[in-house]
């Protein structure tokens, strides 16, 4: 444990947020560190450990990606603005995508992958409101090194909008669908499609909607088949999927 | 009252339908026996009163049947199987619609409306699960003097089965859309068509769809406006409206 | 793309709205500027693309009405107070009816229809809570051309005061209905009316009235057929419908 | 204890439905009998202790009954039809009321009041569907010596079906109102008398009306205040607590 | 129309608060101010019109309670701290009592009843966190000329805290019982009392108390018959509905 | 292999209920046998597997019985009286609690522990509907070498009911608390003793008690902290609990 | 048309699950047939149509399967015991697997797949109360072509009955994983293995698990990334949504 | 009452939080002191009455912790920030916990028990999310002089971070496992332990985690029997029936 590392340890202890008998373990000998953290997760999974920013201060963040970084690229999701902005501030070289409320270290979540003609995941969007969890998709495909792309706009009120766009649909190997209101578009594309569709359901909508209840249950009703659904507004999930779907073709 | 009506309410008084005081009261002067019926709604509403029958007795449905046949033609709904025999037996000139679960007096559900070419309202299903509830509408619309159509089988997960129907759609002044599953169907309808549409969930579906709610919440989630959403598996309800829609017309 | 247009791209791209890969895509040829806007809609349906205001950041707002807006009236829908009066301070011209969450371009939201005694679609509220809903229907009934009037606070715990407005109720080719707490006004009104009732159930309530979802389950439930209901709070697609059932007629 | 009921204890054992150690402390001095039913429930809260038949095999309601029958009446609610039968024929002189699914020892459900002038329980349903729920209020009301009424078929989509009874409504020192469907008969009659209204839902009704949680959440939210609501189908609540109201009175 | 009420009505006008056409009706002969305000609804029902304040405007609460009060008192419920205090700048001989959220005009909501010995309506709540529901009970039974007081919190926790207030419980004419959490308090008091029981359900908990949805059921489903429940918070309506019950008894 | 299991499992074959490829599995080695039973789960976690009979055919369960009762003795739980009679039949000396649903080998669910004076579990019921979850408690607790008493119809509605068990209850190491409609009993008791209480709601009720949902959410909401809940009608569960608590105690 | 159909289109007609009209038009040409039935689904999404077979009525299965089963090998899912039986009557040739509710013509579902070791598919079951579900993933994974395997009971409870199968379990390339009650398995092994889990919930369990939405809710919420979530029940779509996946691959 | 609590007294009345009659009352002789706070809880269940701060007024938590520390060590649980900081200004001897949102006086919630190698309760978490409600069971379990650890982030996306804490998890006498998300662990943990396990759901989680739902649907649907749930994020409660279990040991 560096300086540092304990500075922030007893900041810690400090603020509340790590009660003293754990500091002691800590300070003794480390003996829990690696159970804290799940380093080999990724050797088994294909996909390592990943912090999950909602409702955790600061400083739990910072610490997770202090340690999951020395060891290669990590992720961190669900960052509020607030934190990001101080995640910037706290990791120069990280790399801050703000509507996608994605924050990492060791990749570049907006360069678009350079495989880009041989299109691997396609993500398409209902609407435009469901653009933030379509890019948390994005975002995370790319740390996973998928060749991913965004489509947007598309939902069931104007099927024709999806016409110029069927070439690049029929050719993806994985389609991530994001819709919210009534949550049409997957049994749509599953029902034109040969590839797998993975449907994330948004909190976009209002009154009947639910906060997202009624298009993840559209979604599980789905009448196309060959449809995989994950939790609401939940983007990273469905990247997690498409890489674990893709890796297995290699 | 007539010797048959007097036997008909004694009946009703040993089986326990009708309690004594009441039985009392129609002997005494017949004093509520307009208020029970709402002979003149017809003339309020231009949709008369309809026997409800879920939950009735058969007595119940034979009284009101006979009560409001009177003047004019009389339609009772979700009548069971074991009652659509027997009221067919009371009223040998009544016509039943088994799968509709109608049942009516002065009037022919099964007869399709001469006025076919100028259709006026277009019955279209998602699957063929949802038929019983579309031959409800179908059954309604004609009692109430609609041309009427059914088109079955053109749900979303093979949206080129619309195509040959597109004429009919679009010259059709009133749409009623039955779905159940993810009932996407009156969102798709409804980014097509100018005729507002009439949406119907039903209770087709298993596990997360929960008997119906599934396509109710989407239909009323529609991202394509001008969607108006009657109860689960109320095709009669989705019909008077079509017809309330179409007499202002004229 | 003028360059106020490319201004506001370059801030979308720097306040994270919008990926790189978007930009440069738009950059590059604009290629699915038109399947992004829906641009015939009104031609398909009898009612143009709106801009659906809720979670959307104000760039999106504002790029959505530009483009839109260059052939034709266009509205926006459940705009926040704050976006209100930005979109008024970015086109000066436009309308906007803040407690109707509403903001237009190329039509007068607020000006009383001429046609006044022909009234066509009469918005009928059960109490003054109801109001901003009445008012989103009623701003969008005149941007769609309808003559349309509103009658507020006549619910069923003071049901005489419906009593002076029964002529103009009667008269009226379409009735829209807009009641919280227990939602009983469709009912009454389409017990006493020929007019198809549009039913817009509102969040108004506490408790048990869990955010409108009692209202909305009453109104399907109406014991007076003929209601078509919308969804909690939407007023806009009451006065789309409406709207639709005009149109037909003429 | 007797040999008749040392017969059915045993045969209780047998059956499975009193455990050994159960029958034993009951053999060995009765000490758990007074606990098992409460004997001096009236002289407390005005309503002696109720048989609650639900989910009760026939042996257990007997029993119940056969022990508070003792001392003074006794009524058991929720009678199924088969048991209705069997405790008929148990006790011979009981009285069944099969449609409101009440028995009693004791008393006469059926009997009309001779108070009826001076009526102080009016019961007033919405439709004949809400009967059995209903005439359970009413003959609880009778078994409680209240002078009760029924009028039925009386809801809003024929308001003008009230008009003949504005004058016993007036009258009525508590009423008792039951409606399924959209449940909206308390509020209207909340806002026209004086008298307190008792509103239970009923389960009448499909689809969206989730087995009378529709007019449950309905009554809750009455802009009419001064309704206090009942369990889903509890006529026997409903009397109960008109007996409690009208009991302070004297 | 006076002045300041032109003022009133101009500037809710300006705000949006109020459509232009409505403003055009009021100053071309106010023919629709009776119907807006039910002025007699106090002869009907005992209980005049009540300002339902939440998600009103300040203005639109100031206009009903000018209008109301002109004739009688008038009284204000659900009153945010921020609008209290400016009513009462509006209306310096008004009545606050701010953490009831009730205001008034006309009647003094804090000075104890003085017939208190005679004590007719007895408010009981669980806990000291039920005592803003409470209050706006015990606020509305003053306000409506009713006897009241108020036990705080002897919840089912420790019931031996009822013990010294089984005598005034014993003695009031009606209860109102206040409770969050599992509810379980009205169950209680309906055991040992013979007086009508109006159970309260409050949003006091949290988790799977889902804001009050769980003492709601658990009054509804009270194994003590003859309780009456309003909806959760609703602390005036269970003292109007007091008011009907003992306004009979006289 | 012994020739009845062979037998056994072809006519399981037969029946559809193992498929093929797992009965060629089976008979090339039995290698996953050890698998699907867990027959070390007693010395890990104080009780061995219980089958668990709901849902399953009667050959599922016999053969579970059979192999898992090779060792030590055996419990079914949520046995239909059909199958308990079928059970009962194939193994004779099995000892069967009809009303309890449950079926045991090795062991006697009727016979009362001798230990009783030093009564360590007490199962307590709020009314005798709720008789059979607490008898599977019961028999569970027998089963599992407690020593268990039930004293039933205690509940809230009539709480002096409880004064004769005090000593008892006060004596007792665990309190198992049985209850449906609104589930009082666990707080009442858990303001009143010192052991732990176990709350187990039932689904006894009907309309708003939604199947037990109702006392469960109260049991959870308990004002009297230290109450652990169980599933709806989970009375197995409650008594492995009791084992388990008593367990460590020695 | 031959005569066999025309006789079953007749039977149809009769039995009212055909209306006169739609009868008329298929004998007036045949046009909408085509419509009704997907023929070409199998090449625009790897899977051809299937007949789901719920609510459906004997001859609506047999004609769909009649018409399907001309081109290629046709599958229906959800068949009752009853209409199973029927079927294999009427398609001596078709093969039922009536636990796993399918028949099918031109594929053998029982046949284990000759690929076995090159296993592609491993389905998993938490219990042997999810053997039906899992099976109709089997069966319509071997009706498409898959090497499918089934490995039950190896639930949360004894997770060392995985071990055993962790070699196969990591060279699988897709996992289903079929788990009822709280459904862990799914997020157990998402944290174990590369492959993509698909979580299929089942309806086992009773009281709080409400018919499958506690395993859909975890599943859901699965702290393991990478789980695609179907229906509850539905077999049928995890295997199409494995072989869309494994399709891709190829 | 000395002259502090009077001046505390007057204050509550100035604030509106103590209406007068209620002050009256306890000027006039503090009779109902000894109602309101449960002083001889402590002796009645092993655990004293603990304060409730969520929803209350800082007067309201500061008066019962004056009143009931006069005589033992009390508790605050569900201490908002601001509250937690003027509480330590009131009382700077007290302890806060920030982080665990409680506050005590006369007790150390910080301080590790020295008696840490005899573990008597192991609280673990599956993520660090959990860490407040684990924390709200640490501190609680030390207040009521439990030997209680902290082991954190061992969900079951990474089993393999149980292994090391095995030992301490079989020597604990309870365990409480304290999980968001899908709420597995409970499950794991009670397939592996004999102590009796207490379950806490949090609220940790997002979209279709409905604020803890899932997670308490899951461990009450849990396989592995022997788990007692509490209600959502209540980890007081957990430690207080952790605390009675363990004292009927002694």
């Amino acid at each position: 444990m560096n300086p540092q590392e304990l500075t922030s340890l007893l900041r810690d202890v400090a603020a509340g947020n790590i009660s003293c008998e754990t500091a002691q373990a800590v300070l003794a000998g480390n003996e829990n560190k690696d159970l804290t953290l799940d380093t080999w997760r990724q050797e088994r999974t294909n996909v390592g450990e990943v912090v999950y920013g909602q409702g955790k201060t600061l400083e739990q963040i910072r610490a997770s990606l202090a340690e999951l970084g020395r060891h290669h690229p990590v992720l961190a999701t669900k960052i509020s603005t607030a934190h990001g902005q101080e995640l910037k501030n706290l990791f120069p070289n990280g790399c801050l995508w703000e509507e996608a409320r994605l924050f990492c270290l060791g990749a570049d979540l907006l360069a678009a992958d350079p495989k880009a003609p041989d299109s691997e995941v396609l993500i398409v969007t209902a609407g435009s409101s469901d653009l933030p969890v379509a890019r948390e998709a994005l975002g995370t495909a790319r740390f996973l090194g998928l060749g991913a792309h965004l489509v947007s706009d598309v939902g069931v009120a104007g099927l024709h909008r999806l016409d110029p766009h069927l070439p690049s649909l029929r050719q993806a190997r994985v389609i991530i669908a994001v819709a919210g209101m009534e949550g049409a578009l997957p049994s749509v594309l599953g029902g034109l499609l040969k590839a797998p569709i993975i449907a994330v359901p948004t909190s976009t909508g209002y009154g009947a909607n639910f906060a997202g209840l009624t298009p993840l249950l559209a979604m599980l009703n789905s009448c196309a088949p060959g449809v995989g659904v994950v939790n609401i507004d939940n983007g990273f999930g469905a990247a997690v999927l498409a890489k674990k779907i893709l890796a297995r073709q290699e």
